[in-house]
């Protein structure tokens, strides 16, 4: 392509709404443009891009036996309430974009398709014999995110993969999520990205088992544990760790003491002399069932730790059933106006105790009328401890569990792991952190869909059985956003060759010079010829813009029809690295295929 | 691809839902399958075919300098309020489905994009030099239809490519258009499909000049109307003709006769024992603009000819301003409900005169105090003319434009051309009458939207001017079922070579045989190797079902392991025709990859 026939542009200014690298690039570069809050066009610069990641992607997944299709973006409400999941999605989460047509039906636009793909499994999935099969669609995809931001990243409307796999047993579901990690894998790889593969949380998509995979990035939003032996690697949201050693109480009596103004741990340990793991904190939340139904939670964990808010929102959405309720709409630690819809009277924040009354909690109908408590096992094994004396400016120490309380009812893991922690495999590794960009996320989803909608198959044996299912998703604009932000430097984008959107500009550094153009011509047309894939920059600008354009694009290769052509030679520049080199005209097109099947093996 | 690893089934019976052969086709043999009102998947096979057509319209576009980028789908309401089109296309023809996100704001889902390109060219585009540049995109388009319905004909979520192209002037836009037609039945012939390109009506979408490309088919919504030379075809929404001559009236003096229940022309003419041709025919319509105002509109035709209502639509959006109205929300012939509304008595219904009094109309803030009185250019030429005496039973006769009535004051063409009009560029050519399926239409929009959007360039002489534009649209998924609708029997579908799932199919009749079995697998790599996308049908099926699952499907040649493999061959059976021949297994690929390539030159 010709830039001057392109749609061609590139700012000097970073745009007000960019906070990242990656994004400020890609609008200046020219390759995306903001249309509205969260929604961006990709130009034909940022297609092509697209279209290279969609086709490795494609690639592997055609490989392992998938095949492709396309399902709708708009989605029947009744779908999603087969599953049980429209209220968590148009309420809780908010996250589905929901609409009614002139027939005044609901309709969401789908963040994803387990509803859809499910009824077709459903329809047309009778025996074993058609199993496993997996369908695949690489598709636009909607979320009304509270706070979109970082361009691509966290768009309202953007590309993804995701597939879905259909098995007669979990051995099989087994084999496939194992196929795809293996996929996954390949596709970053061959995108030319650095990334680590993560337990994960499963959110409101569900199942037992899932993996993320992360892209390595400063500015990426979620945080990766790891420890240095390459065996544990998991989000904070998931990570399990051994907590710090706790230290023997220096109490040994129970009594209540005056604590003034010690609201937070780092003050009543201070003013008690003692160590934060030897205090039980108890920490409220309340919580909103998809009843309607409020539940007030108060959470006992040892002093030091902090509550991950993913597996305490994972366990009461275990405990939903005992409020006749099935999902959350909304899980928060209640700010002072929440306190006030409920609470009889001020709570003694700051000095609570396991055992805080419910009296605090006034008779309504859609409050649960008793606290939720919940201990987590840190604050178990604790012996002598301080907690809250459920009056302002008093603790208790040498609290113990069975004597001046009761051990809350509800016993679990809702401690949240972090960087220093011991890891459980190993104890002699120590938690490390990094921040990923989540690009890829699987699933083994199980019979979560198949049975509550009601898609079976007949096995061999003719007994009808639910089918077991896996998912599998790639965040493809996300990635082609997360290679930017892996790769650049103060002069622009730096594309991995695999998914650059050309591998090579030709730069005609003055045009009224009959021999540059002629020259630049001629390579321009041999190397299109060869599948190299060649921009040629004829613009009446000068040499200096050019430059400056073609290393703000990141295109791998940039040929110089310059001074050199005087011994027959052009001047090759490496983006990553700008070293150049002076290439006979003759020897362009081997010298580029070369470099960049060296560059699309490695 | 085997069979046994697929989503493979074919339904025996016609879905419910489907009235025209494609639709029931394309669900019996598994390629779409439906989710919703006017909703479908598109599963595996379809996919292929619509990745057929994608990649035939892709290198069609590139090959003209267009260039591929994708715009969002989520578009922000102002954009449309900017180009005055958001309350036509969310209240009017209501066929853009609007939803309100979580911050409260309105987006509408993209059924087109003028709005959103020019935003870009607006401000991407500065100079001359950046002149001409042609966008496209193959997404997916929604529009809320009234009646879905025919599969992916009329459904409400599609595939469509739609390209903008802007410029510095008309001759520019013009160049580009040609090459747009020239790319258009390119795409059309590529894909094996009979079509014919016709002048169109330019809609919602406006501009002058339109054209559409028509797949030809019985079950197709348009009516074309063309003339045996070639030389004309156009839309009957758009097409001119010259009318039949009229009769001499019989009549030479004005009365008033008494004519009892003859509310229709059929009756007056033989009450009277004229012809209609001699008859004025007062037609009565109601428009609502978009600022409210309903008005009531009397249009006097010929009694022979009919109203076009799309000519009509456009002569009143001509009229808007003098009602201080931009668009029209809606045009129809008013019901008796309707009438009660606005009118004062009774209306002469069938006895109308081009004189109706306005008095019919009571006085109503937002209704227009008199009728807006049309007159179409075949009553214009009448003399001695029959027409309602405003008062039921009663016709007058001899009357006169300019004598017992006033030509009303605005003068149109809005007579609907039909076939067996002569044609207005050779009379001796008589009009002809086809369906057909409108899978394409290319529109010269001039600075419609560039004007509202306030998007300029600057010329070489350093004036600021409209971008000029243009923009042009093909049906990708209604296409792929139109290319059903215009080849199948009675067996099933019969594709075009271009755009079949597969090329070739490999049946073994007996998957216990393993002589059949191994051919069937040699054959299966090597024609895959060699570039004949191949299934096999490795089912554990009786060969009569796979024989007719082939044939339901539509894959150009079947290859039969059978009987013929003692002599060293298999059975190649073509699907257009049935036709077999026995092929040296050896002789397999070159055979296949020769009637392929033959067929997609043709």
């Amino acid at each position: 392509m010709r830039l001057s026939q392109m749609l061609f542009y590139t700012l000097r200014e970073d745009p007000a709404e960019a906070e990242i690298p990656s994004h400020k690039l890609l609008v200046r570069a020219g390759y995306i443009r903001r249309i509205g809050n969260g929604i961006y066009a990709y130009l034909p610069l940022m297609w092509r891009v697209l279209q290279k990641v969609s086709q490795i992607v494609r690639e592997e997944m055609n490989a392992t036996g998938a095949q492709e299709c396309l399902l709708p973006q708009l989605q029947p409400a009744q779908l999603w309430q087969e599953s049980g999941r429209w209220d968590t999605y148009t309420q809780a989460e908010g996250i589905m974009f929901a609409l009614t047509d002139r027939q005044d039906r609901e309709l969401g636009l789908g963040p994803t398709h387990e509803e859809v793909i499910t009824t077709i499994a459903k329809e047309t999935i009778r025996s074993y014999r058609q199993l496993p099969v997996h369908l695949y669609q690489i598709q636009t995809k909607f979320r009304d995110e509270i706070r979109p931001r970082f361009g691509l990243m966290r768009g309202r409307e953007f590309i993804m993969k995701d597939g879905y796999s259909f098995h007669p047993d979990e051995a099989s579901l087994a084999k496939t999520y194992q196929d795809m990690d293996g996929a996954y894998r390949n596709m970053l790889r061959r995108s030319g990205l650095q990334f680590q593969a993560v337990q994960a949380d499963s959110g409101a998509i569900g199942g037992g088992v899932s993996q993320e995979f992360m892209v390595l990035a400063d500015a990426g939003e979620d945080e990766v544990l790891y420890t240095p032996d390459g065996q544990y690697a998991a989000n904070v949201e998931k990570a399990l760790s051994l907590p710090p050693d706790k230290v023997d109480s220096p109490f040994q009596k129970y009594e209540k003491r005056a604590t003034p103004d010690t609201e937070t741990i780092d003050k009543v340990c201070k003013f008690l002399k003692c160590s934060p793991t030897n205090v039980v904190k108890n920490v409220l939340y309340q919580v909103v069932y998809d009843n309607g139904m409020t539940v007030l939670v108060l959470v006992s964990i040892r002093g030091d730790q902090d509550v991950n808010e993913v597996k305490l929102y994972n366990g009461l959405t275990g405990l939903a059933p005992q409020y006749n309720a099935k999902t959350i709409l909304a899980l928060e630690v209640p700010a002072a106006g929440l306190q006030q819809v409920w609470a009889t009277r001020p709570l003694p924040l700051g000095y609570m105790a396991p055992d805080l009354g419910d009296d605090y909690i006034s008779p309504a109908k859609n409050v649960a009328p008793r606290f939720l408590r919940i201990v987590d096992r840190t604050a178990i094994a604790l012996e002598n401890f301080v907690t809250g004396a459920n009056e302002t400016g008093y603790h208790v120490v040498g609290a113990n569990w069975g004597k001046e309380f009761q051990l809350p009812q509800h016993q679990m893991d809702v401690r949240k792991a972090k960087a220093g922690d011991r890891a459980t495999h190993d104890p002699a590794q120590t938690l490390q952190t990094a921040r990923g960009i989540e690009v890829g996320h699987i699933f083994q989803l199980g019979t979560k869909y198949s049975q509550a909608m009601g898609a079976t198959f007949t096995t061999e044996q003719g007994e009808e059985l639910p089918l077991y299912m896996g998912c599998y998703g790639v965040g493809v604009s996300r990635l082609a956003q997360a290679a930017v932000e892996q790769s650049y430097d103060k002069d622009g984008i730096i594309w991995p060759v695999a998914i650059a959107p050309y591998h090579a500009i030709i730069c005609v550094p003055n045009i009224g010079d009959a021999q540059q153009v002629e020259v630049a011509e001629k390579l321009y047309t041999q190397l299109n010829a060869a599948g190299v894939e060649t921009l040629l920059d004829d613009r009446n600008e000068r040499a200096g813009v050019k430059f400056k354009d073609a290393d703000l694009i990141g295109i791998p290769f940039r040929i110089v029809t310059g001074r050199s052509l005087s011994s027959g030679k052009v001047e090759i520049v490496q983006r990553i690295n700008h070293a150049a080199e002076e290439v006979a005209i003759e020897e362009v097109v081997p010298f580029l295929k070369e470099r960049i099947n060296t560059a699309l093996q490695a």
